[in-house]
């Protein structure tokens, strides 16, 4: 499939109509953002089997994945609509006057949150649904009464092209203007860079690549005028088993952790990279365990030929860095449509922190074991990671000054810690943080996934002795 | 009074002392925070008459100012105990289990906040206690669970010194350890650069040029791992003067912005810079009346001889800007030393929009008339603008189809709308919004004043099934 480079031209149009449209969406209703949100939801329903068919065709994930991603995207659409509707998203905080002269006395201050205006959205190679046009940002974009440009994938073009038809013709029925959501495409970086580096752009979503999203993040804060820049760009999702966990439990855990790195191949934003556990026999079953598990492993060919190549370069990296051992080697095909194997590697804690190459990202299904001495070296391990997306905990679940620590640790430097379990599966809820420092995020102090993803594009404004007309509105979109 | 340019030594100490304590003021209690916030509040008023008298004597904003400042400072700590104190700022949200299969099924997930870390606080030169040693950046980070290291202002060394000395001695009484507040000197850039470059700190909170406010962002994003910059780096806070505000009132009016122009030598983020009216008679009546009350306004010397030196520059290119016509003269003295005389200028809303020399921020008592000739040109005026702390309409109090358009549009660029009055002095409370878009803060999303001032120091973190000790503990700062 022939990807169209957009011009400059193409690209203003799509911009140019979203800001158009701006005004209008910013102070749409309740009603009719929810009232879209469902249609869209509604059309990806009624056409499932066509997208599933072109998804997989372009993606290789499959059936099975591809239905369950179409799932949740309807779900995140719903859900939208829902949060929409019931307002709390809109929340206002209200001060009254206090007479007198500050600091004790002070003016009528009423807090709202408006929408920031057209949002640049980038769709991810890995979720061609549920992170690509009807995807989380814009259904979060959308509620918050944004309009949205979406730079469509190169990865699935045909699938990005039907679904953008859907959504035309969902506007169309309800009698809103095209450009509430554009799209432009662009097979290398230069159509992201004329989308983010566009005036009328005020802020940009991004979920994909370090490389690619540092240079769109960098050209966001390089514009006369910077805008935030929401990137998800890469993390290793720590696992640490303490000793407590793998007793007479190493062999199932090691299943349960094959086949997080399995599912979607290892092309997946939460996929487990990294596995810390303590030197011990336990470890060495788990070790076997994961092998012989992974050994058989049916895998299918990865995204786009480039994502094969990275990853074959990174395997490559992996095992060639001093004191790294291989427990499980891949194959070294080096053709960039084979389907990668599974890849194991074993270091040991200080070889970890001392080596900066084994902090990177192995985009794939790649896994590091890193074996830890004490509690001490956990915590230094988890340091060098600094910014991941998520840390996941087996064995603390009763309490001591080591797990307190280790706990507190993991929360500096993720946005969500899992007591148990794996990484991969991100649930759609309110409470959802998919985040964390660098490079997990460029704002950590934002969520991609759940409904506060709507709190990146509503920024707060201090009305100061609103009248009483404003008053009025104060609540509903505005 | 020297300033001590403090070696990457002393930068690295006070980064550690701090980094020593995080954890544990991370997980300290409520009371003990109060406890300190209320002690630094008390330190504060006992030494009022010192202070102030060492504060004149560096900055030459007079006793009566500095004591309301002080007012403020203390009414903020105190603020900031209470609000730690409902725990309002920690509150959390929790969505349950549900059984089955994402997207329905789901974990259960409770969102907390985490404090970042060690923040590195920018004193401003121009609330040499209010946005200084123990200013709001400071209170908000203690209060959020982080310790602090300051970057004291060259333009107030003793002061600093001073309120530093107190500090210490606040936290030997109350046993917390020096750590917890450090404070670091530095006449250039140099010491600013070393301390946001440092690996320890986790934050940055700067009140300043936008010059030393870039410059300090750019180095916090090419970190190795960039960490959140929250910079307030200049805004023209634009009055807007639709018609029937000054029908009978533009001699009052003109007063009101005058004093609010000379408030502080128009050293002051919210002074304002520029009031867009129609062309008119009662245009005219203002621009007169506002020239005769600043024509025998009371100057007193700048904080520095180099913002007396910016200032007259800024003045020397504003006059020379083509299309700009002298209302109100200064005395073009170039000496750093002497105090400013106010300027009045004016241009037409088409040369404002074309000129961007315009849009600069000239810091000091210093406003530029924009004369309009329709609503129109008002939004392309504050468009041009773009990002501003505040915004003021006057005359916005009928509901009408433009008021709507204006006040739509004042959201867009402003973190806080003022209906009536002049935008400074700026309430401390849970409503307020001290931010706008770019150049009025890096970080729009935030504010540097009010308790939302506490958001920036708590990243979001959502704990996946999380253990009942751990349940336990949440909603407590942790």
């Amino acid at each position: 499939m022939k990807i169209n480079d957009y011009t400059s031209d193409q690209i203003d149009a799509a911009v140019s109509a979203a800001e158009n449209i701006a005004n209008d969406w910013a102070q749409s209703s309740r009603e009719t953002r929810a009232r879209l949100l469902r249609g869209l939801a509604d059309v990806l329903q009624a056409r499932r089997d066509k997208l599933v068919c072109v998804g997989d065709d372009e993606t290789s994930l499959g059936s099975v994945r591809l239905n369950s991603e179409l799932d949740r995207t309807i779900f995140q659409l719903r859900g939208f609509a829902e949060h929409v509707e019931d307002g709390n998203a809109f929340a206002v905080s209200d001060d009254p006057a206090i007479a007198g002269a500050p600091p004790l006395g002070r003016p009528h201050l009423t807090r709202v949150r408006v929408p920031l205006g057209p949002v640049a959205m980038f769709s991810a190679s890995n979720f061609p649904i549920a992170f690509s046009v009807l995807g989380g940002d814009t259904a979060s974009a959308l509620a918050a009464g944004c309009p949205v440009v979406v730079k469509a994938h190169p990865g699935h073009p045909q699938l990005s092209r039907e679904v953008f038809e859907l959504t035309k013709a969902v506007l169309t029925q309800q009698g809103l203007p095209e450009g509430l959501i554009g799209m432009v495409e662009g097979a290398g970086i230069e159509v992201g860079v004329g989308l983010v580096r566009h005036p009328g752009i005020a802020a940009v979503a991004f979920t994909g690549s370090f490389k690619g999203g540092t240079a769109l993040w960098s050209h966001a804060n390089s514009r006369p005028r910077p805008i935030p820049f929401y990137g998800e760009l890469g993390s290793t999702n720590p696992v640490v088993a303490l000793p407590s966990a793998l007793t007479g439990n190493a062999e199932e855990l090691a299943r349960t952790l094959a086949a997080s790195m399995e599912f979607g191949c290892g092309q997946i934003c939460t996929s487990p990279g990294l596995v810390v556990l303590f030197e011990s026999a336990d470890a060495d079953r788990f070790e076997s365990a994961l092998r012989d598990a992974l050994q058989s492993a049916k895998t299918h060919t990865m995204l786009t030929p480039s994502m094969k190549h990275n990853f074959d370069a990174g395997i490559a990296r992996l095992v060639a860095t001093p004191g790294v051992q291989t427990v499980l080697a891949g194959e070294s095909t080096n053709d960039d449509h084979a389907s990668p194997r599974p890849v194991i590697a074993r270091t040991s804690a200080q070889n970890f922190i001392s080596e900066h190459a084994l902090h990177e990202e192995v985009f794939g299904p790649a896994c590091l074991l890193v074996r830890v001495q004490s509690i001490d070296e956990i915590v230094e391990v988890l340091n060098a990671v600094g910014g991941s997306l998520t840390v996941t905990l087996w064995g603390a679940e009763v309490d001591s000054p080591d797990v307190r620590r280790i706990t507190r640790c993991a929360t500096q430097i993720a946005g969500r810690v899992l007591f148990g379990g794996v990484p991969t599966g991100v649930a759609v809820t309110a409470s959802q943080q998919h985040g964390g420092p660098w490079p997990a995020s460029t704002q950590p102090f934002s969520t991609s996934v759940g409904y506060a993803a709507m709190d990146r594009f509503l920024r707060p404004v201090a009305l100061q002795n609103p009248p009483a007309w404003l008053i009025e509105r104060v609540g509903q979109p505005c």
